[in-house]
C-alpha cells in the first residue's frame, strides 16, 4: 500500500496553525488513508488542536524551535533557520519520513532550502514553480512555469520546464498530450528574445512534447493549452500584473457600487452573483504550486491561504504522491538525456 | 505660434478610415489651431468625409497607393511598402511637414518604420513604447515603459527609458519629480535578474530621475508611483497577460449574469455601474501609446480603437507637441552625455 504521509510546515503563511491545523484536519477525515506531520512550535500545536472539534490518530507533531518570517532573505534562512518548521518539514521528505511537504511560508526560502536539502533530480538543472489557473473554458486549467524559481533561464531550461510540465499534466489531469506553449510578445515566428526562439527550436523538434507554438499573455487563460512555459522573472511579472489588473477591477467595482444607496442596494442583491464569478476565477480553488524537478515533493501554498485553500494544496501534494510525480521526472528526463547522449 | 500639423495614418487599425476620418473632424473641431493631413487612398477617404457632416479647412488629404497590413512583417513592410499610408505619415514628419503622427496600425512595422525614417536621437540608443494606465486613484495615472519596442535591453538603454518616461510625465502631465519604479519580481534589493540590478544601481545614483525603487507586477496599478521601467519583453507580457485577466473576469461574469431570468435581469439592472467601471479602467480612454526617443513624434493608437479612442490618440499627439517631448530629451540626454564624459 502506497505511503500517503505528508508533512505540513504549520507555522507558514499569514495565519500559520489557524490555518494549517484545521485544513489538515479536514482533509485527514476526508482520506483515509492519509498520515499527516505538523512541524511547528508543539506548544501552539496543541493548544489549536486542542480547540478543533475533530482528532485523528494518524496526526503527528514534530516540534520546530524556529519558523522563517514571511519576509526573511532566503540564504539567511538556510544558514540560521535550520531548526524552523519549513526545515524540518523538507528534512522529513528527504530522510523519508513524508512523502511530501506543503508549506505557506516565505517562496524563496522554500525554494532555496528545498533545493539544498533534496537537491534537483539528474538531469534536471534547475527546479521550477509551476501553479494551476482557472481558464475561460468552465472547468479546464492551465498550468504555468516558471512562476518565479529561477531569473535569467537559458533555453535548456525552458525545455527541461516544458517537459516537467507536460508530465505533471498527463499524470494528474489524465491528458494524453498535453499542449505545450511559450510566451512570447507575438504569435510570428520572427518575434521575441533570444531565449524564446532558442527554446521554441528545442520544442518543436522534440518528440517527447506536444508543441503549440508561441501564445501571448492575454491567451494564458484562453483553455486552447495546457502548459506555458516561460522564464521565472517573466512568469512571476505576469502573474502578480494580473493579480493587480483583478484586484484594480474589485476595488473600482466596490467604490462604485459604494457611491449611491441604490447602487449599495443593487451590490447587495448582485452578491450571490459576484461571489460565483469569484469562485470561478479565484486563484484559491486551485492553491499548491509544486517546486517541480526536485528528489521529492514541495507543495508551495499562497501566503494568505484560508482553510479551504490550504486543504486545495495539501490535496496537490496528495495527486503528486499518488502519481510520484518525482519519479516519472526522473525516468523521462533520464530517456531523454540518454537519447541525446548516443 | 506653434505648428500644430498632425499627419495621420488614416488607412491603420482594424477599421480605417471608418474610424480615422470622424475621429480628425472631431477634434478639429475642438481644436481651432490643429491642422490634420489624412494620409491614405484618396477615393475611400474622400467618399467617408462626403458621409460625415462637418467639413473642415484644416484638414487635407495625402494620396497614399498602399497600405501596411496588421500582420505584415516589419521588415517586408519595410522593404515593400514606401508608398503605405504608414510610411508617408512617418515621411511627413521627417520632412516638417507635420509635427507628429497617429496610426493605429500594425505595431511592429510602425516602430521599424519611424526608427528607419526618423532615427533615435542622439544619446538614445533605443526607442521604447510608453502608454499611459488608470491607477486605483482616480484621476492618477501611471506610465509604463518599455511595452515591447525592443527585446533584450541592457541596463544603459533601461536608464535611458527612465529619463525619457521622467521627462514625459514632468512635461505632460506638470509632476516635477516623478517617481520612477524599477519592475522586478521582488521588492528587496537582493531579488532579480542582472539586468534589473544593473539598472537599479544606475537609478539609485542618477540626480536627473526622482528614483522609487522596484514594485511588483500587482503594484503597476497602485498609484504609488508614476513611471513604471522594465524590459520590453516583460512589459509586453505583462500588458498582454493584464488584458487577459481582465477579459476573463468579464467574460465569466456575463456567462454568470446571463444564467437565469433572475440574473439576468440584475444584469441588466446593473449594467450602468458596470459601464462605470469600465469607463474607469477602459485603456481605451488613455489610448495613445508614444515612441519615445526619436526624432519626432510618433504615436501609436490601439487596432481596435473606436472614434472615441483614436481622439484620444490625437489628443496624446498634440500633448507631445505642445511640450516638444524630442527636444526636451534632446537636451536632457545631452546634457546626461557631456556629464558622463567629463
Amino acid at each position: 500500500m502506497k505511503d500517503y504521509t505528508i508533512a505540513i510546515d504549520a507555522m507558514g503563511g499569514d495565519f500559520g496553525p489557524e490555518v494549517t491545523v484545521p485544513a489538515a484536519l479536514s482533509v485527514l477525515a476526508a482520506h483515509p488513508q492519509l498520515k499527516l506531520i505538523l512541524v511547528g512550535d508543539s506548544p501552539s500545536l496543541e493548544r489549536v488542536l486542542a480547540a478543533q472539534r475533530s482528532v485523528s490518530n494518524r496526526l503527528t507533531i514534530q516540534h520546530a524551535s524556529q519558523q522563517v518570517s514571511m519576509n526573511e532573505l532566503p540564504s539567511q534562512a538556510l544558514r540560521t533557520k535550520k531548526d524552523s518548521s519549513m526545515r524540518i518539514a523538507i528534512n522529513l521528505v528527504k530522510e523519508g519520513a513524508a512523502k511530501a511537504c506543503v508549506s505557506a511560508g516565505n517562496t524563496g526560502a522554500l525554494m532555496a532550502t528545498a533545493r539544498f536539502v533534496l537537491k534537483t533530480l539528474p538531469g534536471v538543472d534547475r527546479p521550477a514553480i509551476v501553479a494551476t489557473f482557472p481558464t475561460a473554458i468552465e472547468g479546464k486549467v492551465v498550468r504555468m512555469l516558471d512562476l518565479g524559481a529561477n531569473v535569467d533561464s537559458c533555453a535548456d531550461h525552458l525545455y527541461q520546464f516544458a517537459i516537467m510540465g507536460s508530465l505533471l499534466v498527463s499524470a494528474i489531469d489524465g491528458i494524453e498530450a498535453p499542449k505545450i506553449a511559450l510566451l512570447n510578445i507575438g504569435q510570428e515566428e520572427i518575434k521575441g528574445n533570444d531565449q524564446v526562439k532558442q527554446t521554441a527550436q528545442l520544442l518543436s523538434e522534440s518528440k517527447a512534447i506536444h508543441y503549440y507554438g508561441y501564445i501571448e499573455g492575454d491567451q494564458i487563460f484562453s483553455g486552447n493549452v495546457d502548459v506555458v512555459v516561460c522564464d521565472g522573472f517573466v512568469g512571476n511579472v505576469a502573474l502578480k500584473s494580473m493579480e493587480g489588473a483583478a484586484k484594480l477591477i474589485v476595488r473600482i467595482s466596490k467604490e462604485i457600487f459604494k457611491r449611491h444607496w441604490f447602487t449599495q442596494l443593487l451590490g447587495l442583491i448582485a452578491y450571490p452573483v459576484m461571489r460565483q464569478v469569484k469562485k470561478r476565477i479565484d486563484p484559491a480553488r486551485h492553491n499548491g504550486a509544486s517546486l517541480l524537478g526536485l528528489q521529492g515533493i514541495v507543495i508551495k501554498s499562497h501566503g494568505g491561504a484560508d482553510v479551504l485553500a490550504f486543504t486545495q494544496a495539501i490535496y496537490q501534494a496528495l495527486a503528486e504522491i499518488e502519481h510520484d510525480i518525482p519519479q516519472q521526472i526522473r525516468e523521462e528526463v533520464g530517456a531523454l538525456l540518454e537519447e541525446h547522449q548516443q
